[in-house]
């Protein structure tokens, strides 16, 4: 049997093959979540000519139902299809997001008198000729020339010596060494070498990141940004370990990140002319699930009571190793990670921000895909993950999408009128609602009365906004394109959910360390949604402390910005090392504490109000 | 077009490609000493039906042709042909030698006292499994472990991490760690681990031999031989270097000497059902050329002046990294060699023969396919190779052939009718003569007076046997199988290229260090050849030096023998580096000295008879 796509392609179906699994086999990817259980709704399509049979599913309204609208993991055909596939469900990877940031990050790691030290290190030698009187072998003349430079017991990879004796004589015997600690002889290359590149690596859980360094002067020659391709195989690092278990899952997986890399960096180094072979190094962070998928580590026991990784301080291997195939011989170091939940993007992230070194308390937060907080100074750190999960992404949400075109990203409602005013990326028709939008509809929503302190809607209210759907009672944001754009109760449940994970962390970790919130003199927010966070908003709802709002400061990818300073110094590399050393990672999901802070926390904005003066203060009025 | 071989298989043809190439392409190997090249004639196919062109060649006589018989290399069929390949033609690689000896080796190195102490050591680790509460990675809890047993600074592969998480879990952490010098893990094991496997394995220019030997107690468990299937481009290292330097040639060697050892290796731990991933290490021993070739390391310098090696002293790789798909984990000790053309098979040879550990001077020769002699003691040790070249394993020589079935080994000549009486090795029908019918075969004819000092024949011998024949003189041996096999003039002048070679090597080291020939207190003859030389005539046609006979022994197998010793033992491998070390190897291709030495060798026995008075009172007589 086939399906004719609206777009005219035509794909093959198999016997017991769902819709969304015969999508993906013929590389069409639709958004999916939940990874294709029929718990998300998100992959939505719209059947207009064939036979099939589907499980029922409250994601669908009758009108759904009625238009032929199917999720289409839940559904197979029985005849021939025609199917009509929405923007909204379809997945953009692969597409290269543009970021226009980080050409501050050099200025401030020059500003701060360090000396640029790439991982790998550069040793001029000139290796004296074979002659007939003095023909011992290649390899014990370059041993003996870095021996007299003071490089001793180096060891040789297999892999070097194969192409050794050719490097040599093309280079005349006065060749750069390149090396890392170990000492291990890396690289062989003529006394006249090309500029020396680098790529600093974040593998987050929906977006992968790439910046191309110019390692002689530190610039970065380039940056790159995809979705992570492994989302065709769920939203959360969860769904992700859970594939990975999955026979031949793992490999799949990091062949997914390792082709992403390689499309994200292939068209960057073309364009700029740069050869392959003199990227040198990498550094990569990424959590800690990210970081063994990488690597191709099992990470099932992550996932498993104690929650043990395979490892946190990851030796440098080479990229080879990872199945990249740029540079195959680029040493690459790994930034280390804390814990399970806890991963080398926190740790890069603490160090972009240098709270490390300061003597005030400081609460760094990532609100990514997972929820990290950190709390500390100089002298210590303390380190949680909230499990908040990925709904500020759009997962779990009916109309959730990330933020990209379409997304509703900013709302206001008129308290009397309850009509809302629409901010969308890209001022399109609005396709679905981004986190920044979610915590934007919720205290509007609040503020305006329609929503109660436990999230419910007050059916009492004089708008027809606020009504049954197929999952229970929901507010209208939009009905414009044809298709309406609701939040439901459900839906605010999942937000508060996440909100109240993240407070209840910081909460937590204060206690933990005997103190209070007002001892906090800064707050970092790192992460994506970090950008488009309205603070003012994100207390009202409780996700934020009620202190001061200059105490808040947007860091943006702070993941990026701290992997960039690894790529670039040694020193960058031992504070990583040390901070990840440092930090005591508090493991919530065992919590008694953690689980009365979430329940308190599950209110607008929480059940002890005193908690939000402020908030407070603006509700009495 | 299509060749019908006689056997009834149907090989085909391709454009421009001549038999030889056909038959290899299609997996049927002829012999080839010169490597396809029209030199050695020893493709000889007849064909008796179809049309062809082939090339002009002394090595046919015009019987020969009558008969259809050509050079493969030099032939190109014009239609479909039918061809026969005559017994002497076919390489017989593939085949496993059974060798029966090795069980007194085992014995030997008991009795010296040394301890059993293979290349991989195993630390029992008993790892606190993870709790919730201390729960940092697998690998720091291994590295904790490690380090209070005294382990620090341990370098982890990829590769091992790879399956580190499972293995640590099966085994319940009751681990052994297994690991080499640097200090490298290996393995992890549990902590009830199988018995230790390893593998010595020489790898000779013309045979391959692997000892699998039991790594608890040293003992062997089975041994195997079989040719080098590399032959198949050619019988000597020059040959084998010259293909490594055509495209893809390099690949296709190592290819080919990995399969023959994989081919080896499994039917023998098939037979003893040992499970492949216990074999735990190997040592590997091969002249220069054949190591690099074995490691995929470009030979061709090698072959250029000033004739420098890529490495001698070989890290300690992973069995993978050379393609062997055998223990792919393996930790491989390379011997080391000493210079392009006297490699880690000499140094084992040396090793095995305990000569640098003795007071009084040693002469050591290996006639194999090359010829390399050491000369020395505990103190000092001279090495050469003679570039003897492959005459004596059949290679340069008519109806030469190696000492297999067939081959005429043992020759006398009735001095009054000069009837050779023949032993041959299966006492089947002649087909060709090895080494040590050659040298027999001289002696008696330069005995009998059928050839004089020159080598040439004297043309007024009462006997028809010595006759005209294409390539000019020759001596009948035998006309038993309806084919003659002959000795020509230009066969002799080869064998006396070779054994002028040999004899002027030892001549010059021996006045390279200032003494003469009867400050040898031993000479030790190793390689396979070594088993059948008759001593008295290598001694009467100037081979071997003229000093007591009672001062020569044979070694066998000393390359192996040495090999196995480095796989028991830490001490053996610091003595074999010792050894390498230690020699003086003294480049015979550039000294005029040895130039001099060779011409005056060329002559029965040498041009000064006094250096040989016990032939010279045997001419008397």
């Amino acid at each position: 049997m086939h399906i004719r796509i609206a777009s005219g392609k035509i794909l093959d179906t198999r016997k017991d093959e769902n819709l969304l699994q015969a999508f993906k086999r013929q590389g069409m990817y639709l958004v999916a979540s939940c990874g294709g259980k029929g718990i998300c709704g998100k992959c939505r399509i719209r059947i207009f000519d064939g036979k099939y049979h589907t499980a029922h599913t409250e994601k669908l309204s009758p009108e759904d139902i009625a238009s032929g609208t199917v999720i289409a993991c839940q559904t197979f055909p029985e005849s021939d299809l025609a199917v009509d596939i929405p923007k909204e469900s379809r997945l953009a990877v692969g597409d290269i997001l543009e970021i226009s940031k980080g050409k501050e990050l050099l200025e401030k790691f020059r500003s701060s008198g360090e000396i640029l030290s790439p991982l790998v290190k550069w040793l001029p030698l000139s290796i004296s000729p074979p002659t007939i009187d003095d023909n011992s072998s290649d390899l014990e003349r370059l041993q003996r020339s870095a021996e007299a430079a003071g490089l001793k017991n180096m060891r040789f990879s297999h892999r070097l010596l194969s192409s050794m004796a050719t490097d040599l004589r093309e280079a005349r015997w006065d060749i750069h060494l390149g090396y890392i600690e170990g000492p291990e002889a890396v690289f062989v290359a003529p006394a006249v070498r090309g500029k020396r590149y680098g790529a600093a690596v974040d593998i987050g859980t929906t977006t992968l990141v790439v910046y191309l360094v110019n390692l002689d002067d530190g610039s970065i020659v380039d940056i790159g940004s995809t979705y992570n391709s492994q989302i065709r195989h769920g939203d959360d690092v969860i769904t992700r370990i859970m594939y990975a278990s999955e026979s031949g899952g793992l490999g799949e997986l990091q062949d997914t990140v390792v082709t992403d890399l390689h499309g994200l960096i292939m068209p960057i180094i073309d364009k700029h002319g740069i050869p392959e072979e003199n990227i040198e190094s990498l550094a990569v962070a990424g959590n800690t699930t990210m970081t063994h998928i990488f690597w191709g580590l099992n990470p099932e026991f992550i996932r498993e009571e104690p929650y043990t990784p395979t490892v946190n301080f990851f030796p440098v291997w080479k990229a080879e190793d990872s199945g990249l195939k740029i540079g195959m011989e680029a040493a690459v170091y790994t930034l280390p990670c804390v814990a399970s939940y806890v991963g080398g993007d926190i740790v890069a992230g603490v160090l972009a921000s240098g709270m490390h070194k300061q003597s005030g308390i400081t609460l760094f937060m990532d609100i990514g895909t997972n929820g990290e907080i950190v709390i500390g100074n100089n002298e210590w750190l303390i380190t949680a993950a909230c499990s908040a999960g990925p709904c500020f992404e759009g997962s779990g949400i009916r109309h959730g999408m990330r933020a990209t075109e379409g997304a509703v990203e900013s709302l206001s409602i008129n308290p009397l009128t309850f009509e809302p005013a629409l901010g969308i990326i890209g001022n399109s028709n609005p396709l679905g609602i981004c986190g920044s939008g979610m915590i934007d509809a919720i205290t509007e929503l609040f503020l305006s009365g329609a929503v109660d302190q436990k999230g419910k809607f007050n059916r009492g209210c004089a708008t027809g906004r606020i009504r049954d759907g197929v999952e229970g009672p929901e507010f209208l944001i939009s009905a414009n394109n044809g298709r309406d754009i609701v939040l439901t109760e459900v839906d605010i449940e999942n937000i508060l959910r996440a909100k109240a994970a993240i407070y209840a962390g910081i909460a937590v970790l204060v206690k933990k360390i005997g103190l209070t919130l007002d001892v906090i003199e800064r707050i970092y927010i790192a992460g994506g949604f970090g950008h488009y966070l309205n603070i003012e908003k994100s207390i009202i709802i409780g996700m934020l402390p009620d202190v001061p709002r200059e105490k808040f400061c947007f860091l943006g990818n702070a993941a990026i910005a701290g992997t960039y300073l690894c790529l670039l110094s040694d020193k960058m590399r031992r504070e990583a090392e040390e901070i990840a050393r440092k930090m005591t990672n508090v493991e919530l999901s065992v919590s008694r504490r953690f689980m009365d802070e979430y329940l308190s926390a599950l209110f607008l904005p929480h059940t002890d109000i005193s908690q939000f003066p402020t908030v407070e203060k603006l509700l009495r009025k």
